[in-house]
């Protein structure tokens, strides 16, 4: 059987959903279309350093849905799955930039990070100051070969965004927000399995099949294959599995604090992300590990996948505290 | 290939889900697990009219995730697609009441109405007043046989929990939340269709297949079959289907206003939601009718069920202003 979207010609997908969002959230956001990008709707007259990210669609709320008051300011959405152009990303920066610099928030694959790149060059011959954070989170692919593109950029760009916006918001320099944001991704670790693919708008068929029994671990937002196949287990072992590795990666030991964020992959359902939370939070307090603050639902997906990922920060009372200031976009909002 | 969830024993799904969602929520809600419901954190001593709600599990985030400040006061959840049960619901009433009574908010399934008629019976033989809103805005299963149980509650309960939610806060009465209940659900109505079935963890298979080029139109939110096959569709056309029979059991026209929520069912993707809602907009622009507010996600799910709802709810002054009034649960802030 084939996989069917709620989607007209796939080629207007991502300008449609983009039309449709900016429609359900008039007061929050407003969609620019050609070039393509999300701005903050209302007065952005109060001078503050800008925060622009983006990316390839379909792993939606982000970027997009996180435009507003205490994140991002501007927002710029490849096709699903590609990175923007350097042009798109220059108009955002334009549309975002309040006179005091902008921060690109970048995640680690090689079209964004050119491409970004570039259009930091053109806004800065143009007489913008910009600055950029890589976020690297995704363990799956540390270590591999040298020279190469390095770990991949997944669900920690959400606690970049989170924590640089509500910094930004109440005065940051663009060099402290630059410091800030390279703190948060060199503190954060995330790992990823999926129980099933997705499958791309427009194809019948997931990108890759499971055979019965075994699941895709280190798979990344793309629907492209993890780094190995493993025996299917319960919430209990999976999350497990998950986890322990973060430990390593980040030093974490008892008597330490974290922020979690436990993100469903696109077709997940709230109860099952309920129980992963579960599971890592008995997980961690078993080590004597604190969770400070938890994030539990879908905000970096890869279109239609099943599965979830678990990420870590190394928190402390500083970046507590700007995760709990007020933030208002179309899907994050206390 | 069977369908794998992320869970521990099938037997503890609900109630491990609930201890995630309290973890995640600790400042909001408190999951009380002997009889199972979810009440509001914190101090409730203000008075106020209580509003309870729940049903079977499954529909997450509906209704645990909409425990909190300007919504409901406590939730009870049953099993997967099962009514909880009078013990459960008089329990949750108990911990709910401040004294100036109690709301049930009832979805139309001939369990949720026994179970919670019995529990109101036993709250006001403890001196607790009680009234009901039964919510019924299914209109796939309107008109079917005499005597027969009626049109099914779907996702026009968050528009009664909301819209009411704030009413109570406000200070209404018992039994101005009681009319405004009903005048809600009167005035609102729901078409789902299904693009694949639900899968009950711990089973391999989904309820139903689909043949290709095949859609369920007019299902409900218990994986079960829906009013008949259509054939698969664009967007533009399928919104439509769901979208005319609407306006016609509304009696909705040129300069009419609708409050409009366009719900996943649990597998579709933020992307897909989004061209829904633009269709749906572009749909009722066409015909004259203004969208006051919208509702764009997925709050009232069938497990993994890929589809969608439309509602809309006939709006005015009051109804909008109640809907914009603050609101802060696990999946409903703003």
């Amino acid at each position: 059987m084939s996989v069917r979207q709620l989607v007209n010609d796939p080629a207007d997908f991502v300008p449609e959903a983009l039309q449709g969002l900016q429609r359900a959230h008039p007061g929050l956001i407003r969609y620019h279309e050609d070039p393509a990008y999300v701005v903050r709707a209302g007065d952005s007259s109060a001078p503050k350093v800008a925060l622009v990210s983006g990316g390839g669609s379909g792993h939606e709320p982000l970027h997009t849905g996180f435009v507003g008051e205490g994140m991002l300011d501007a927002a710029v959405p490849g096709a699903v799955f590609a990175s923007p152009t350097a042009f798109q990303i220059r108009a955002a920066i334009g549309a975002a930039d309040r006179g005091r610099g902008v921060l690109l928030i970048v995640k680690n694959y090689t079209g964004d990070v050119l491409n970004f790149r570039i259009a930091a060059e053109l806004a800065a011959d143009d007489g913008i100051e910009v600055r950029s954070v890589l976020v690297d989170d995704d363990l799956a692919t540390d270590g591999q070969e040298e020279g190469g593109p390095g770990r991949r950029g997944t669900a920690a760009v959400v606690a970049v965004e989170k924590i640089c916006g509500a910094a930004a918001e109440r005065g940051a320099s663009l060099a402290e927000l630059e410091a800030l944001g390279a703190r948060i991704a060199r503190s954060a670790r995330t790992m990823a399995l999926a129980l099933a693919s997705c499958t791309q708008p427009g194809q019948p068929r997931p990108s890759f099949d499971l055979p019965d029994g075994e699941i895709e671990f280190g798979v990344g937002i793309h629907g492209e294959h993890g780094v190995g196949r493993r025996p299917f287990g319960s919430a209990r072992e999976l999350v497990g599995e998950l986890t322990r590795p973060l430990l390593a990666a980040l030093g974490l030991d008892r008597g330490d604090s974290v922020l979690a964020i436990v993100n469903g992959l696109g077709a997940t359902h709230a109860l099952e992300l309920s129980v992963v939370h579960r599971e890592l939070t008995a997980f961690l307090d078993d080590r004597g590990i604190d969770v400070a603050r938890s994030l539990v639902g879908s905000y970096v997906t890869s279109l239609d996948m099943r599965g979830c990922s678990v990420t870590l920060l190394r928190a402390d009372d500083e970046l507590v505290d700007l995760w709990d200031a007020p933030v208002r976009t179309p899907a994050l909002t206390w």
